[in-house]
């Protein structure tokens, strides 16, 4: 059922090897050793319209070796090429931060200078290779933080350690992490849902996992707790993958917007990984200021929004990914005329268990956002 | 093998239904109705020092209805605790902002106001009906913001849903999440562990579970991921009640060793529920400026001090519940004389899993502060 469009731990390690044979090639040959990676600066970002994500264009520089501005930066990131080669070798894992920690070291006696002396040197240089490689950071072994749980009918083999079966029906008040990567050395099988329901908030997705809500409906629940990492990014574009409807339930304000968007089209951030994780087939269910007119109790269940809100509506407006829809447009329009901004916690209002009728006649209505 | 002092829902129930029985009582004879709770503020908060932890005193004082000042109060309290009555009934749960969200009404059409207008209003008057129940939130089906991790020898059985046995040796590359309640029909069995290590930070509770230091070791590897959530504190309380001791691996510096001493002794903020989170069995491993004599390559993992490091340094030295341990009055003073931090991450310096080596040395040669 899952596809696997993407180079493992051990392509990557190839890719590695090839790096540094080519670079040892162009030194014996008496060549300046240098490597090619896309730009990832602003102007090389697009909105691919057609394929509804932010990626990165055609522009790339090289990076040389023999040129005075550009030698410690090519050195450290062959260094970094060097560890990261020897965590696959080790199968072992560590975070951006742990890296860091393996190339603070001091060039030598007669160098009064360190590899890195801050880590802020160390993670350009980690997307400088991520691009160059068409590879990403956990493929390379290192670890992103994670954030994010889910539940629903299906399986995770998970193949480290003990290679543990894990069943997402059985995971009680709790429901599983979601890890750094899932695409190394992980399975989902016995998928059995037929959408996914993304919440924003933790405590929603206790509210919702304790109805039993992803039981009754069917669904995979689950939370990116806000915003969504790099591992529950990807998570929701596999799920999307296997064709299931992405549902995204957030609060009503810029924050959740933020959040939605950012599953949805990828961010600037994150461009240079693209499609990998944006899933433009995402919808979003709510809240939104438009549940007024729907559900009279929400009146009452109003904030004020901020100037901030007011003002990040505006800009979105301006966004070539947002003002194509209608329907967002109007949304964000009628936020400006109100001044009005609503949290998905509002749903509990009436009962507690409002907000799982809300997510059903949202999904069945067809009431959401494109 | 699991002590169970506190109140579960069942007795919280009673609790509350006495609570308004006695309001109702007062009521009908024609007195004005009260009830009294401990005081919070700063003036009644204790450091026990037997015990070891932070409490609350022994001042006392009466809300009650006929009172201008507190009349709103009283009247908020008592919707509250009807609140929480009706989540006990319903077998359902909140947060407390959706038990905000609940009480956030009009006091009707003659009455130009809410009950409750933001949530700061309502927050302090949980906290009055926890003091004056006895009893936790938790226990009052009011969920407190979840968050760390744990893996290990044992298992839990979650009586929440279809009553999931779920196995703490086979959660993968996860682990299982603690929820906000870790006393209501929830059990922790076959413990087999000999020790909790609580980590600071989820990117080396990743390292060392990729390790398997928690079977080669036999202990329960938990990640507070940050500051400890009151469950996660409660669950650190709950296995030094069954007898294991607890080894607490944070960084050296000013947030580590709050989020150590927090663990350890409580919180101002939390003293109200004094005991029941506070855990002065436990002991700190490290990472500490006093390492740097131990280990040579530390010297150059170092990062400076910042001016709030060396200032909440020079504080916590005021402290009675720290100054009056001798080795943390060492490990302070240096830190103020090397003006020098140090963070757990910097233990992957030489190999990542040196890291695992630091710990178990510590823990063997009894090298931990108290």
């Amino acid at each position: 059922m899952e596809k696997k469009p993407e180079p493992d731990q051990k392509k990557v390690k190839v890719k590695l090897e090839d790096f540094g044979k080519g670079i040892t090639t162009e030194i014996k040959a008496v060549k300046n050793p240098s490597f090619k990676v896309t730009t990832r600066t602003r102007s090389n970002i697009i909105y691919d319209k057609k394929a509804g994500f932010l990626r990165l264009g055609g522009n790339t520089e090289d990076h040389s070796f023999i040129n005075i501005s550009q030698s410690k930066r090519f050195m450290q990131t062959v260094a970094i090429a060097a560890k990261c080669h020897s965590f696959l070798e080790q199968n072992l894992h560590t975070s951006i931060r742990g890296l860091f920690y393996q190339l603070k070291y001091s060039l030598g006696d007669e160098i009064d200078e360190n590899l890195f002396n801050e880590q802020t040197e160390s993670n350009p240089l980690i997307e400088d290779l991520e691009v160059a490689l068409s590879a990403r950071r956990e493929s390379l072994n290192l670890n992103a933080n994670r954030k994010g749980v889910l539940v629903g009918n299906m399986r995770v083999i998970d193949k480290f350690g003990d290679g543990a079966e894990i069943d997402m029906s059985k995971m009680g008040r709790s429901g599983w992490s979601i890890p750094s990567d899932v695409d190394n050395d992980i399975e989902f099988t016995d998928i059995k849902a037929k959408y996914v329901l993304v919440v924003e908030k933790d405590a929603l997705w206790v509210r919702l996992n304790e109805d039993g809500f992803w039981k009754k409906e069917n669904c995979i629940l689950m939370s990116t707790i806000g915003q969504a990492a790099r591992g529950a990014r990807r998570m929701i574009r596999k799920f999307a993958d296997m064709g299931l409807p992405i549902y995204v339930f957030n609060d009503g304000d810029v924050w959740g917007w933020y959040i939605y968007w950012t599953i949805k089209t990828g961010s600037m951030n994150l461009a240079y990984i693209g499609r990998d994780i944006a899933t433009p087939e995402a919808r979003f269910l709510g809240v939104t200021i438009s549940d007024l007119e729907r559900y009279d109790f929400l009146k009452s269940m109003t904030m004020k929004a901020t100037e901030f809100d007011l003002k990040r509506a505006q800009e979105m407006l301006n966004y070539p990914w947002i003002n194509q829809h209608k329907e967002w447009v109007d949304e964000l329009k009628l936020v400006i005329k109100t001044k009005l901004k609503l949290e998905q916690d509002s749903l509990q209002g009436p009962r507690l268990t409002f907000v799982d009728d809300y997510i059903k006649e949202k999904i069945n209505g067809k009431l959401y956002l494109p």
